[in-house]
């Protein structure tokens, strides 16, 4: 007993401390900041096209997943759903979105682009992509796409939906 | 000058479109999801222990990187100043931090965790500890070490101050 005791490895520990693993090492720590100082950015330059960060999610998601529903929309754009509420709309009142009955069920309304939204997010693209460049500058295209399959796991592993 | 167009290829092109990269493919959009439910599930386990997420993480920081100014807790903790501010009183009534005037600049206080703090922080961090490991579930710590590596080099390439 005495001799499992001595040869305690690390992986027996119940845990490593922050101290150990490092602070800029710690991977939430690190996404925290990257996404603090993205979203800052984002709603900076936004402010000067008059849209929101979560309009901008939104309509973002809406172009290339359309026909989704509320709930699924407000996940996606990690937003409150009463927040998500009212964003459709402002959306809607700007004739940027509009929402149909899902024809296997009436109950469920789906949210599409309009062509007016369409427009708007190919204006407020741009400013996105700059941003996404940003973040990747001086990182080779194979180590990025091993950098994204690896966040691809961790949502897999932190997600409550399955979508 | 028309064959240069015929032969433009996408890497002349002024930009991808969200679509032609994929959502999903897309870090900004998978680390806001991450870090999302990350948060959420922080807030979640603290409100039973009655810490904030402000607080934990303010407490954390200071327990590897102790003397910081509250400018630099600030970013650390991803919060504006007037929260921090807030923040250290709350910690401060609560006998978890001191401050201390810089020996070699006295106009400046640094902040340090007290015995207390550190016991608090003890008391936490198994929480944070869990939202880690599930993070990191199924990634073996080769592939874990380069996906850090690669945050390191995005944080350096979105960040504004030298920290």
């Amino acid at each position: 007993m005495s001799d499992a005791a001595e040869n305690e490895t690390p992986q027996d520990a119940p845990y490593e401390t922050l101290g150990e693993i490092g602070l800029n090492n710690f991977a939430p720590y690190l996404m925290n900041r990257i996404m603090g100082r993205y979203n800052a950015d984002m709603q900076g330059a936004l402010k000067d096209m008059n849209l929101s960060t979560v309009k901008m999610r939104t309509l973002s998601i809406l172009a290339v997943v359309p026909g989704l529903t509320i709930n699924e929309l407000a996940v996606y754009a990690v937003t409150e759903q009463s927040t998500m509420s009212r964003t459709l709309e402002a959306l809607e009142s700007a004739g940027f979105v509009r929402r149909t009955e899902r024809a296997s069920d009436g109950r469920v309304r789906e949210i599409y682009l309009t062509d007016e939204g369409r427009v708007e997010i190919d204006r407020v693209w741009p400013v996105m992509w700059n941003g996404y460049q940003s973040m990747r500058e001086g990182i080779d295209p194979a180590e990025w796409q091993q950098f994204v399959s690896i966040l691809q796991r961790v949502l897999r592993n932190v997600r409550q939906n399955e979508f």
